[in-house]
């Protein structure tokens, strides 16, 4: 199956062409890029050489259309949103990892990124995490692949929220992000230099665009509104979040009913591991693999239930879950290409 | 004035040597470490070549005593307390950096920290924070240094419970602290190749015991019991202590008027600086100082007031705290020896 | 086919666990672990969990043999040449991770590493380097894959060396070694505090006891003693090697005309890539990837030619260049399980 | 002393700031940068908060002539010749930081850097490298401080070549750097994500402009022309340099009479650091501080003299360095507010 990848040169984009080089059923035929347009993709990332013969292209989606069986998206929030509307339009299903059909509301998405340019879509558009929404992810051809930060809110939130043991009105989450999750942007902040050794709060305040689209799944999830207070933290280290959520029982507190909960609703999932009693997630232990490691901690004295997850941002956060959703839209096994192992130590 | 290091090979107790070293009124005179007795400082520790001219012997408190004005006390919990009651039995003042007089009510300790090896001298010891116990620590023969998670807790904390600004019973901390916070501990958790890109919770649920230190400091600055729920992360990095707290608001949440209040708090600090409106405090900044930076915000929506720090682990978590209240004892200036600026990028 | 991993929780042996479980013909049946033995892989390692089934156990080569078809042995020098004795006698393939059967002069061995256990199987041993002993790997059933340094040297200087373009005896090595290459030592010298941002050389001055194997390779090359100036450092991070050599040309200096004999050399290798001209390879283009990368360059102004290269010490530094030299003795594709592509950023 | 920061917003400048702030006669007056004029230095860098009261002005050499007593100028190459030449004019003593006055020759200089923009200065310069230099640099009012290779190289080479113990035609030169050497950059090579874990060489083949200075002064040490094969590689870190020097002897090779001849060379030094036999200098000992740490060792089987060094490129690479050079130029104590002990851990 014939493959694009739009937005090919971001980390994002990257990481779609490592993990897509090597599935068996989808083939890269197209791979644009603006400021790459014309160079060759292993002479432009000497890590790509000779794992892909092909030059970046600029982007034209509705030439693209006539070359594929099926799209990735990967440009910025907005800019997602035409290029998406143009391929569905010629008939090509898309995994689409922008924020841009994430967000059900119109207002909401709007508040937060801006005026959403195909609106049209939004309907048949499905939220693109796996573990939640399989069933319909096997028969839509729009994916709203899901955010990094939300993933690893959802994946260990919702199975609680979902059993009515927690109050979704007052979560507090607590995220750490390795340094690709904003991209390879060129501004002072992200150099080296400024950030080896580095870990500061970012966005603190409930700004953060990802908030909506946690709240939406949480709330969904709970069946009532859910109330999530964020704040991410930029760590010194190049992929990866670790989420710490702090949330109020209902019903009792107890770390191994809410291990138990978490434990039935991924017996069957191969990308999320629920770990050992007392066991917490690392970083370490994911990074550059699909896999999401979660646990359950009470804190007895203050009646805290606190829970644990961490995930490669570009693979379960990003390319990894598009490929993921994209499996399930075209029928293949799930887990297809997705098989890699932690690189760990 | 002529000082002890006693654990002087550890982190901390390289930390003491590296700021005293520099200090214009103490000179030190004994440096103890069981490992290295009888090895020379700056051969054992190749960065102290040339900067200090004296063997490590091993610790004999009562010849200690006869050489010294002055001791700092940097040995593990449990092993401090009896070596702190010598060095005060023979009437020189002590700034000890291990928990062992840090708390009050012994029970607590020994909850936490097993048998106290010197209860007899809790009474004398003052809590080693200069920003809240100046004047007593000015009084006092025997400082218990505050620890370095409660230091980036109660900086930015006690002044919005003082003020009753903050329901003491409901506080969520989340701690990220670089890996000198374990000190030279040889097990593989702590090897470079397990922890470069890492990131982890560790003692999640309430079992971290620098939890008592912050919730009687807490409870004294509120009036009220403090129930504090803490998760400590390590980050990948060496140095460094970013905490983020939070907090319920009492009559109205305003990221401004919890601004004020620490600038209140701290106009006359050298050490705390309290950030402008909207700026995050990074690690980046403190390293290798004395500084605490400290901010206040508002999650709105969530009804949710931030408090955010930044400190030095080393420094003012540990060694340069010690010597802030060692000049405090002696009558020095508070911040003699102390003005080293962070070392950024 | 059933294999064991002999000594199968170091760092080798874990990136041995990584690759094999993916591999397609290949299962691992066998695992062991004297520190580990009763514990379950994915207990013990957590990034392990859910990717293979297996109970690491004691080493017991007799009872190892019956069971497995093939063997990889990770041990330490010295340990190896027993257990790969007991193994061969038992009539199993072994691929020796070790040094024991690499050289192949008995006494320079011993001088390096002391007594040789298994000497008798020296005659029958292959050196593990595919691209330059393919046809012998694939007849033969024990290979002394080679080693991290010299593969990244030997790579580059080989193919100038036997096309006679270089003085073998006048042969300078700088090498740059990320700190997995010590494995997993509970020295402190290997704790995270001492080696973040540190560089530094290390058994300097001829004692680095890789010298020896590359000598003997280089010398076979060139077919005249080779004298090799060889200093390895450490950097701060845990995979990789960059290598640097500083040669003096034979009959004149020409990047380009020696970057030809490399390209020649190399046209078909799967997994050395020849940089285009003015390229410097790049430790961050081949992580988690059995790649090397190798480049030419003059310098005009002083008459040297300076060969620079760089692999995944894990892999083609061990595990994978372990499985490249199995597949070949085994008769499966030379890449089989090895395509993994390099994790960037 | 009132002095000027000219290109006061750069790594180096920060760091004149850093050492400046706490220097006992220098008093920053003045601060330029372009880019930041009109800001407050401690609102564009929270590590500065509170350190130095003072805002950032565009770059007026005749206005700031008239404000000042000394001045730093830390602009690019290129750039500072005419910021110097009026600075000079107007009387006041200079500590340049660029290239712009290190090399004697013009045509040399131009041939690396272009046209020089004022050459009529050449001849009142003196190289800043106080240990070779001391007496010079007392009696000039521009310092042309040595560069951060250079220093490096320079330190562990000069000794051996002035007492005729190595042929100065054959000197490899094996460099180090962290990325703060290329300053605050705006490419996205020096992105956090692009850098971590990375290793590479850059600029091979004699083109680093930092050659000819190089050749320059082991040339003068020599008494003969030096040759010199330089090639820099970039580490994964923020700050420091390790420099590998594979040299040939003259009359024998006996790494104890190298180090004899280092250790009578800088016994008075109070920044070189010769250090114990069969030690290597690691980067991790000099961060932070003015020391440049040497070591000698010799590799008999090839006869080769190895000569390493380590020095923080910052302070002794750069802006310690400089401060050294005007501490000589205004007669006060060589080493006034450059004790800082090095940070490590």
């Amino acid at each position: 199956m014939r493959v694009a990848v739009i937005g090919a040169s971001g980390y994002t984009g990257l990481e779609l062409i490592r993990i897509l080089s090597r599935h068996p059923q989808f083939e890269i035929s197209v791979a644009t890029s603006e400021q790459r347009a014309g160079q060759a993709v292993g002479a432009a990332f000497p890590s790509l050489g000779g794992i892909l013969d092909l030059d970046f292209e600029a982007n034209d989606p509705e030439r693209v259309a006539q070359r594929v069986d099926f799209a990735f998206t990967a440009l910025p929030h907005g800019a997602s949103a035409p290029a998406v509307a143009s391929l569905r339009k010629a008939g090509v299903p898309v995994a689409d990892l922008s924020a841009d059909f994430r967000i059900r509301d119109v207002g909401t998405y709007e508040a937060s990124y801006g005026s959403h340019g195909a609106p049209e879509w939004l309907d048949s558009a499905v939220y693109g995490l796996p573990e939640l929404y399989r069933e319909s992810l096997a028969a839509t051809d729009l994916a709203a692949v899901a955010g990094c930060y939300p993933t690893s809110v959802l994946l260990p939130l919702v199975p609680l929220l979902r059993a009515g043991m927690l109050e979704p009105g007052h979560l507090m989450v607590d995220s750490k992000s390795g340094v690709s999750g904003a991209g390879r942007k060129l501004e002072a902040d992200y150099l080296f230099a400024e950030l080896e050794g580095d870990c500061r709060a970012y966005q603190v305040g409930g700004v953060h665009r990802h908030v909506p689209e946690m709240e939406q799944e949480a709330g969904a999830a709970a069946g009532a509104a859910a109330c999530i207070t964020f704040v991410p933290h930029l760590l010194p280290t190049t992929r990866g979040i670790a989420t710490s959520i702090y949330a109020r029982p209902v019903g009792g507190l107890s770390a191994a009913r809410a291990r138990e909960v978490l434990l039935d609703a991924y017996a069957q999932e191969r990308f999320v591991r629920v770990l050992p009693e007392g066991q917490a997630p690392r970083l370490s232990s994911v990074k550059g693999s699909n896999y999401c490691d979660v646990a359950a901690f009470a804190d007895e004295r203050t009646g805290t239930l606190i829970l644990l997850s961490t995930l490669d941002n570009l693979v379960k956060g990003a390319a990894g879950q598009a490929v993921q959703c994209a499996n399930l839209m075209c029928g293949f096994p799930e887990d297809q290409g997705l098989l890699e192992v932690p690189i760990a130590p």
